[in-house]
């Protein structure tokens, strides 16, 4: 009786990804360019762990075996919950507080790395993903948030966006307070927090649901298509009215939006200082920005987060792409951030003034990638390939690859026990830009071969006859082995030119 | 009554760190070092997960709320026992099982991240820490294993460590299971198994407990200074002799070791296909690596994994340390690796051969750090800092300092809001090398004054009286407002070229 061996799944956890390639090297570009700028604004790096108490993030855990609310926790040996770090932001107050005393104010600091949510996956949706973060601790100062959206701004700019297509959308969570208090919903009552609680979200969906979809979430609640009811804020028209006019108040320049929202909101002491905030921010951004008018104040701005208490903003891509139901819509959101205030207090009980901003890096590269920004995987080269033709002269050949690689040219010796035409399909699937052959003829009179597989293989797709190809000697090159570096570097020369 | 509020704790997790400063920029920097090598070599990045599923990792955790067996596990929603990897080994496995059909053969891969040890942390030893992993799978050629050694070779001296400060020990495990087979410790019952294993062990220590020590260990057993005994493996004294004659084999280069080991193994048909497979390594050594008499054969080196099946490999750094009871010790390994033709097989049952080398990051930065080969804290230079003298003028200085970023220059507006001396303070913390000042007499006159706080900072330290300070010229200059970056540079390359 034969028994099936069980052997453990090669399939990965659902929800996480293997990477490799042009999507790799794209995202490592990625980092390395905005570090690069958030460096020369006097950004420094910091790097914390992925593992954190349970209690520094901020989320509790049930009391059971298994953590809920989104992370992936689990025990320490001395009972303590842990988890992984969900964001960038949580683990930089837990360290601010910690070395407070330590720290030069401001204290200005950018990280990138994974984070890890522990909720369902589905297209696009993965459970570790890269995020990029900027922050500002240790002032209250509106040129904090200016620098973080000049910076955003010439972040997206350096990564291959046009000028003209991204927004900058700024909006202040003062304001909504003060709308707020105007319309009569400042109470600190459950039943009135819950009321703004709705309302934020209902704000949220302008884009999605329209003005009338918005209106009912204020009021009574909406039906969806499907028919489904969602609850509703329950404010009154005259509440309604009010937070609408703010969201819709939005003028043909910052100037004039700054106007409307003084008219509507000009008595109340949150919303002047609110005002005053974004106009200092505004003035920043323009001396020192320089695509100053891509930064929009938009009311309608929420940022879903509850921590924040001042300047919010979101970064938009506003160019058309297809959505998963092949409808065509505004690429949107690919970072953001605002000013919050209170995250070190949680440590503390000292009020610490911050401000940060996001940008969620995978969604970022697949706008890229939608843009053509990135190298497709041909268009990064491979290396050169020194072929085995005679595996008595290994060593040979090996320091054929030497010679190459110490003259900077990236170059891998076939590794392989296959024969030559395998070799050949090697090169291929590596993107290798020239095979270097060596067979005994070649080696008797000190020769090298070297065959541009790239031309090879344009012209292979072009569908020339294999005799056509064999021949042309722009496709293969008979060199004296004491030139072969001068002559690969020439090779490689006339195929970047081509690609 | 007065309730005292309970703050979490800002302390994070036991055995993890936060990394900042000049210890997180010469990490970044020998990534970039190591990654421009190994790609070089053609070898491409990959990326996998932080979580993997238990299974996959191969580790088997009880059934209980807390994972052992030194990893950080927990279950997902579905039940499944997830786990933090703690290698970069056990996930290639895992992706070449998966994705098998796909890759180019042999598939090069390099990787590098934080990897996870459920361990109790003491100095120096960290719960995350970072590896830097590279491996040729699927190819059984000895070139893939030399091909490692020359690159770990480069690698080294490319990020300052002389070619006269270390070594990479080079041995063959088949030459220990020969040894094994000619002691007559071949069998497959449990109690060989473990003399074996005990054995295995014991040679690992002959570098710190010497000859007389691993002695005892092979035979009855050995009491350490503190009068704690250790079992030995009860190995005859003739078996003994015939391990330690092989420990002792080293001769004075490398074909002399082979000699010797030939005389000791000869008959034995596993131990000459060890020894030809060096043979092999080493001749692919010589011809291609620059500093082949580095490569040494070393009869004495085990590797501790159990999944060795061939060449093994480990770096070693030869310079004096002083070790933490203020012993003076040579450095030691920083990175091993060896070939592993069996861990792919445990996903799919074929065996798919396979070669890696694996560096200690954190243990090499230590090292460099040793060796002065890392920029100290002030090396580093911080950015230009432009001060805040008149609040109302702000957005004149935020074009100051975006011009001089816009010229590639490093600089950073003072975000904070407290008086000059702080803002100075602020610079100093910073490492700034430069500080822009412009007072309302400068701006009327179209002027800015430059102040090197360099060499303020060499000439305080150097106990000059303040009065010497304010009026050497060098320290501070006037300039025209219209020739800042100019200016600033020529400023900034007088501070490099003294750093």
């Amino acid at each position: 009786m034969s028994k099936k061996k069980n052997f453990p799944s090669s399939e990965g956890v659902r929800g996480f990804r293997d990477l490799r390639g042009s999507v790799l090297s794209a995202r490592k570009q990625a980092v390395q360019i905005l570090s690069d700028i958030y460096e020369a604004y006097g950004f420094e790096a910091l790097e914390t762990p992925v593992i954190e108490t349970a209690e520094a993030l901020g989320k509790f855990l049930p009391d059971v075996d298994r953590p809920a609310g989104g992370v992936f926790g689990f025990q320490d040996d001395d009972e303590r919950w842990l988890a992984l770090r969900y964001d960038l932001t949580a683990p930089l107050a837990r360290f601010v507080a910690h070395y407070d005393q330590h720290l030069p104010k401001p204290f200005k600091r950018y990280q990138t790395g994974s984070v890890f949510r522990n909720e369902k996956p589905g297209p696009g949706r993965f459970r570790e993903f890269h995020q990029f973060d900027a922050d500002i601790v240790g002032t209250a100062a509106m040129t904090a948030d200016a620098e973080l959206c000049a910076m955003l701004s010439e972040g997206l700019q350096a990564l291959g966006i046009k000028s003209d297509e991204y927004v900058i959308n700024i909006n202040n969570r003062k304001l909504l307070t003060a709308v707020f208090e105007v319309a009569g919903l400042s109470g600190d009552d459950d039943a009135t927090f819950q009321k703004r609680a709705i309302a934020f979200r209902a704000i949220d969906k302008l884009d999605r649901l329209g003005e009338a979809g918005v209106k009912a979430l204020l009021g009574a609640g909406r039906k969806d298509a499907s028919g489904d009811f969602t609850e509703g804020a329950g404010l009154s028209d005259a509440q309604t009215d009010i937070i609408l006019a703010f969201t819709r108040a939005r003028g043909g320049d910052n100037n004039q939006t700054l106007e409307a929202c003084r008219a509507l909101l000009g008595e109340n002491e949150t919303g002047q200082t609110g005002l005053v905030e974004l106009e200092k921010m505004f003035e920043m951004i323009d001396a020192s920005c320089s695509n100053s008018q891509n930064m929009v104040f938009n009311p309608a701005i929420v940022r879903g987060l509850g921590y924040y208490t001042g300047p919010v903003f979101e970064a938009e891509l506003t160019f058309d792409v297809q959505n998963e139901k092949g409808k065509v819509v505004q690429f949107g959101s690919v970072a953001g951030g605002g000013r919050y205030d209170d995250l070190v207090a949680r440590f503390t009980g000292r009020t610490v003034p911050a401000t940060g901003v996001s940008i969620g890096l995978d969604r970022l590269l697949t706008a890229l990638e939608n843009r053509g920004a990135l190298k497709s995987e041909q268009e990064n080269l491979g290396p050169v390939i020194v072929t085995i033709m005679d595996r008595d002269r290994i060593a040979d050949y090996a320091r054929i690859a030497h010679e190459l690689r110490a003259a900077g040219i990236k170059t891998e010796l076939y590794l392989g026990e296959a024969g030559f035409k395998a070799q050949m399909k090697y090169a291929d699937r590596r993107h290798a830009p020239i095979a270097v052959i060596q067979g005994s003829d070649e080696s008797a009179k000190g020769e090298v071969l070297l065959k541009d597989l790239h031309l090879g293989m344009m012209m292979a797709d072009k569908a020339h006859t294999h005799e056509e190809w064999r021949h042309n000697e722009d496709v293969q090159k008979l060199v004296s082995q004491n030139d072969i570096v001068s002559a690969v570097r020439a090779m490689l020369e006339r195929i970047k030119n081509r690609v």
